[in-house]
């Protein structure tokens, strides 16, 4: 069935035709770009949260068969497009200077640009610089009638998803980010169909149930792996863990794997002719990051390639899907190299069964035997030195820091090892590999900036809807919902707000 | 001319011609597409030594116009096509012993992936895994009578333009390399026209002079900027430093920008009707990275781009020119944002008019005040503590350490206001950007190995031979001069080689 569309779809393409007719050796590359401008029925953008590019590359290190010479490709590389930078420009931090601004992105300022396409400040859910709602690109398909969803692996309501289906002046606002995900409708529905992530401390709160909320209109609600496969409903709430889940190394049977949730989540979105828009954020390789740990790094990207090749599998088939899938920003300043030695030993972190962060709850929260526990998760031999490092840790600092301490000293015995470099706790700010795959994903080649993401894919939402409707182009820049906006702001500002919506969209 | 010449091809077209006729909205992308699978005639591989994404980034930052919100993208942006790997497979590394290999590659190997399209070992120069002579692009160039150059502001034997154009089991033989650009000829004739670079050291010693050598045979020998302005001969060997040239920001109007040696090549190699290979390197990009200095960094990194944007000028006026750009591997860990804050500042560094290194110099080998140094090549104000910090590093330490230690003192300032990190004094396994630009400038997109560089060129070279003698494709794998090996190995040695070199080839 799928395929007699294809094919019908080749024929009819009076180009493909002509091509054909003179015996184009290119035939098959053409064919391919020409269908790519068009029939892009949904759209998968995937975040690697943190997932700069020394974290693809360690990951092919990671993976490599050491049994042959050349170093295989990860299921990310067949994709690679391009770069897209991923700046913010931050007025606001400390108070204001101008020359205090931060140009190293957030996951919440770099959110936002993909989701809406504009620059903004860090932490930032969905607002401008002037601290205005921005149209989101799950926002544009919800209008069309497209089916949405949204699946993380932190809390759901962290930025990164936050900022496609809610808005809010800080990215800390977890309580009233979650409330909004419930609240905020378009045209008397509900924006996001599919909810899958951590999150129940947000959700189930003294003052409000969401999860009851939900329910009452219809939602599936689960927290388990087993009671998400089981659901029926059209649309689904999964929360699986408090915050955020465990790390995929971690990861008890009852948590999903990313590559789980993904899965579920298309099979709920892709009933819908309209189709549907769905971010997948692999949101840990960015915590990861900020702790420095290679091994939950690992970890993560694992989790997060699992989810590409479901998604993967799925546009294979399905043939008018766009996925784009990148990073928001690096995480760490980590690098394949550190203090001298030209190699970087994956062996070491294939050593651990679980993250130091894990190991390192077992010593302080259950008081576990700091050489038993360290051995039983390592499958390398550690030195005397290694273990004291660790034993010192638990003897020294009061309680609130010695898990950190512990924590510190389980990863500098995997970063020493395999030669892994950190230069920050933070962000950094360099370009992150793109890649994309389906119908237009020729639109994201080459150098971009991460507000380009939302940019075509508005423009890709708006020609299809012109296709159907005869809409004007300029239509979807005006076609937010003013109306949700009215009661907050007086008529004279949403003048203003307009003017520099259309600017926005249109630069 | 040009323009005729390029308006008959696209006529004589069919399959343009076909698209044309049936009036296809995709014609000028197609144009370019089919274009870029035919007609070339020179080919300029350009390496940025060192040059990982954080340096393509950070650079940009740095040119950033801070008046705009913005940022600007670089000259290499809109030529970005994807990314390559990088590794090395190194077996000798300490001993041979296999779990000892090393996996982050050296710039020898590197080269010598990119001229020969095989993996190597750290230091080998054109010389394959069995230490073996590679055949190597710029060969294969001369061999069909196409005129050759190399450029770099290193010694011109160093790594990566030795790897082009001679062979050596180890980079550390700068003698012999040396040596080889004059001895080892092909058809009777010197591998390479245009020598540009520094390395009087090598070139110039007691038991020999390769100046005079070349001069006899027909070269210019030039030394300074104004004499390889006024340089007339067809062949040229400019050597304008003992060893490398000085910094871009420290170096005195007697040496040429990397553009101006660029400029030079070009203007020689451009009249030979069969085409010419150009491999131009930002050398020093590798060296900054080395001693952790971001100003000298983003110094070279501007020297480089000027080169880059001559070779643009040429390229897009001649239209039978590709132009490929890339890095060897990334160095020193380098990454925008260091200890905690989201902000990377280029005003610190745009506040150097000189290296640390340059001020260094002054302080311990010229006897230059500490304070007064400083303010005169540092355009900010200067803490007590700053300042303090380069004294204390020339009062302590032994003379030979001083140097250094003064050095890293500078560095250290830096680095610490602008946000910079590093982790290594070394190299990094990062994949780095490639940027493509010309005819079949479509086949390096995408994610490729540093390998492919060389086996697309070897391929392109054959084609266009193919196209001129009817030789089959097979015919460039074997058509390496061996009666130039035949001296050295024995008639048995020689089947091996070629059943190996075979191989690699075809794989």
């Amino acid at each position: 069935m799928i395929l007699k569309k294809q094919l019908a779809k080749k024929v009819l393409s009076v180009t493909a035709l002509s091509c054909l007719f003179f015996g184009s050796v290119d035939y098959p590359s053409y064919i391919s770009a020409e269908d790519h401008n068009e029939e892009v029925k949904n759209v998968i953008f995937m975040v690697g949260d943190g997932m700069g590019p020394a974290y693809t590359t360690g990951y092919r290190y990671f993976k490599d068969d050491p049994d042959t010479k050349d170093m295989e490709p990860t299921a990310f590389d067949p994709y690679l497009v391009g770069m897209q930078s991923v700046y913010s420009h931050d007025p606001y931090h400390d108070g204001g200077e101008e020359d205090e601004k931060e140009n190293i992105p957030d996951s919440a300022a770099t959110a936002t640009s993909m989701s809406s396409g504009v620059k903004t400040y860090n932490g930032a859910i969905a607002k401008d610089l002037e601290k205005d709602d921005t149209k989101t690109v799950l926002e544009a398909a919800k209008e069309k009638g497209m089916s949405t969803g949204l699946v993380a692996t932190s809390q759901i309501n962290h930025a990164t998803p936050a900022a496609y289906g809610t808005h809010d002046e800080s990215r800390q606002n977890y309580n009233d980010i979650a409330d909004d995900y419930f609240d905020d409708q378009i045209d008397g529905v509900h924006k996001v169909d599919v909810l899958l992530g951590g999150g129940t401390d947000y959700f189930i709160r003294e003052d409000r149930d969401l999860t009851k909320e939900f329910q009452k209109d219809g939602y599936d609600y689960v927290t388990t792996t087993e009671e998400m496969e089981d659901s029926e409903a059209d649309q689904l709430l999964g929360l699986f863990a408090p915050v955020g889940l465990d790390k995929a190394i971690d990861r008890p049977e009852e948590q999903p794997s990313l590559a789980d949730m993904t899965e579920t989540a298309l099979e709920k979105l892709k009933n819908n002719e309209e189709g549907f828009f769905l971010m997948v954020e692999g949101s840990q390789i960015d915590w990861a990051g900020h702790d420095n740990d290679v091994v939950a790094a690992m970890s993560e990207m694992e989790d997060f390639e699992g989810a590409f090749e479901e998604v993967m599998a799925f546009a294979e088939e399905d043939e008018e899907t766009l996925v784009v899938t990148t990073a928001d920003h690096s995480t760490g300043g980590f690098s394949l190299g550190e203090g001298g030695p030209y190699k970087w030993d994956p062996d070491v972190i294939h050593a651990a069964s679980h993250t130091p962060d894990y190991m390192a709850g077992q010593i302080v929260e259950e008081g576990a035997d700091v050489e038993k526990t360290l051995t039983e998760s390592i499958d390398f031999e550690l030195t005397e030195e290694e273990i004291t490092s660790v034993q010192e840790a638990v003897n020294n600092g009061n309680d609130e820091e010695k898990m950190v301490e512990v924590d510190n000293a389980i990863e500098a015995i995997f970063n020493k090892r395999s030669g892994t470099g950190w230069t920050t706790d933070g962000h950094t700010g360099v370009d992150v590999p793109v890649y994309a795959y389906g119908p237009a994903s020729d639109r994201f080649s080459g150098f971009i900036d991460n507000t380009d993401n939302a940019k075509i894919i508005f423009e890709l939402l708006n020609s299809a809807e012109e296709e159907e409707e005869g809409a004007p182009l300029a239509d979807t820049a005006t076609s937010y919902p003013l109306g949700l906006l009215a009661g907050a702001v007086a008529a004279g500002a949403a003048g203003v707000i307009l003017f520099f919506r259309r600017k926005q969209l249109k630069a």
